[in-house]
């Protein structure tokens, strides 16, 4: 809230806004023109918002799609419009960086079901002039990567040089390798699996009964109504936000230590400095993201299971594929763990495909994709070179 | 609810009749006998709920304290007055089991801060008539032991021969050889700590904001204004049920089933199996739980950190202590890692304490203490036999 002076009232309203008029490049589809979902619903008209970093070079060829995660979004390496933040990767994405700008010609595109001006539950719905709330349909990875592949179209790229992305974002670099081979030169999936487990399903689904419990959800139609959940997406955010730490990382960033005092107060303040902590990442979620959209974006991921698409043979998803991949994963990570990327990288062997798989040493947990972890970086920038040089990429300004 | 035909509106006032007065045995402590908090306040009246088991005999040395865990009560081994459902250590408890009703005379308290009777904040405080609610003061496990020991002194039994339980439960044992050594003769913490990590605080803090985010709450006033926070307790409850299993656990029960078919269903009904399964967990644990209770808990659950009470090192807790301790973990328990219980282990080294310990290999995760795990009951039974003999117990009935 400090970032940008407005009351949390005035920052959701400034967010619905950005839902239909984002403050990105954007894109809208004609009528003629729908999203097929595997719903079996044709989503028309709808719209795309994105960002782009660099330029396309005259072959085309230089394009790096970035997938963002269940609360990202497009502003990759920007100043964030409704938050005033940094970008969500910049430690990744900039000129001179592992993804570089001077290089490459980044995109990134809000994805279907999200807030930040795709088409998603707090969009409007044309048939009725009104927020879509719960009428809009339930998407899928597969979805999000469809939609991605008519921004390409639209912008006149066929191949992509390389698809990135962490946890959500993971998850659709994998389904952009099995749904569109021919389209990805390099893939480079982090901290993600190619099915959700039980014990992430159960997460989601708590923070989505928390969300629906609040009675200012009102069976999301809260937009038409004129309310928000903001309690009910806080403790959904609290609960989320404990499972991309490690216990190691709470432990050393918080320990027991106590807020501005050696002894508890005897209460229910937040006594503990780790509550304070994660009070503030609720309220501050509130303020940048849509209730609805968490509940649609949660529940894409819980449907992902890649296999299931593929007679429930993980390999042939990824069978003889013409992209090389690095797969990276986490030791502290208990969301997706290293187990879940060591699949990865057995099906893509089983498969036929070129694999490099990377198990990072850190106690950060499944958030290390999103910070300044110098082996990542090293092994993104590495990956990444090997395979321009494979494309016959120079650098662009040289 | 099958079990007992109420609906959930009657067995909450079941619920709360029994706070006051419980069908267990009971005991009022007079005006004139005040329990000590370290919240530095004298709790009066007050009482203690309580079940037991077997006979006392003549020596008054075979007594069995049996300390339940968070949502646990005094119905260890016997019919539950308000669910209907079976006492919830009755793999452990009974007639030729471990804890032998046939040799031991087994003691369960319900702990100061519940809701089965021993005094709580659904209890009624007699300043005003009505419910504690909020008013109730913040207790800590040493004022939960503290109570317990009361109830012995009432009973006539001046040493135990043996103190055990499981999470909270384990803490209290760990609490009772260190504030009652002379009264111990062995004990048998759990998978249990002797403090409370930050990511444990962190899980227990969403449960929280989950109740007080609940408009039925009203701040603590739900029994006076007639409401139920069940909204908000159903999800804290949800999401601690996760922590209390394993994420293999989860994936043998449920894996990715859906209910009742092959597909999806495309919307936020409860798709998968495990989220039926937990919103069942959540609505049964409204029905038999008071939210206020849950937060007092949690809370005494927090403070403990058994190693700041004695300047900071933990070996000073059990300097000299004659208990002979038996001290068990459980591979898949992330709640309270195997690490947690090396550390009481090393503790109790240091203090020069007898200890054995054992680490049980099972996916069961936290919840293992409760259930019928053969290696547990081996554990247990060779513990408390061999003591025996130490004790020079025998068989009551032999």
């Amino acid at each position: 809230m400090a970032d940008t002076g407005l009351t949390i009232d005035e920052a959701i309203s400034d967010r619905v806004r950005e839902a239909e008029h984002p403050r990105s490049h954007c894109v809208r589809f004609d009528v003629s023109d729908p999203l097929k979902l595997d719903a079996n619903v044709n989503l028309v008209p709808f719209q795309i918002a994105y960002q782009t970093y660099g330029t396309l070079n005259a072959e085309r060829s230089n394009a790096v799609l970035i997938c963002h995660a269940l609360t990202g979004d497009q502003h990759v390496a920007n100043r964030h419009p409704v938050t005033g933040k940094s970008g969500w990767w910049e430690t990744m994405v900039g000129p001179g960086r592992p993804i570089d700008t001077g290089r490459y010609f980044v995109i990134c595109a809000n994805v279907v079901g999200a807030c930040m001006g795709t088409t998603g539950p707090a969009s409007i719905n044309p048939a009725t002039d009104r927020p879509w709330g719960l009428e809009f349909p339930v998407v899928t990875i597969r979805d999000i990567v469809r939609a991605q592949a008519k921004l390409l179209d639209y912008l006149g790229i066929d191949s992509l040089f390389a698809v990135a992305g962490g946890s959500m974002g993971g998850m659709q670099v994998l389904q952009w390798a099995a749904s569109y081979p021919e389209r990805v030169f390099a893939a480079l999936p982090i901290a993600c699996a190619t099915r959700h487990s039980a014990q992430n399903i159960a997460f989601h689904e708590v923070g989505r009964q928390a969300v629906m419990a609040d009675p200012e959800w009102r069976q999301g139609r809260y937009l038409i109504e004129g309310t928000t959940p903001r309690r009910g997406l806080a403790v959904a955010r609290m609960g989320a936000h404990i499972t991309y730490l490690s216990d190691a990382a709470l432990h050393r960033k918080f320990g027991r230590k106590f807020q501005d005092r050696d002894n508890p107060t005897f209460s229910f303040d937040a006594d503990f400095e780790v509550e304070s902590y994660l009070r503030h990442q609720g309220i501050s979620f509130v303020e940048r993201f849509d209730a609805n959209s968490y509940l649609y974006l949660t529940r894409a991921m819980d449907y992902f299971d890649l296999a299931a698409d593929y007679g429930g043979v993980l390999a042939n998803a990824f069978k003889g594929t013409p992209a090389r991949f690095c797969v990276v994963s986490f030791t502290s990570d208990w969301l997706f763990p290293t187990s879940d990327s060591r699949a990865i990288v057995h099906a893509l062997n089983a498969g036929g495909a070129r694999v490099s798989f990377a198990e990072i040493v850190t106690d950060k947990g499944h958030d290390a994709f999103l910070l300044e972890e110098p082996e990542l970086i090293a092994i993104v920038r590495g990956f990444l070179d090997s395979a321009a040089k494979a494309r016959g990429l120079g650098p662009l300004r040289s």
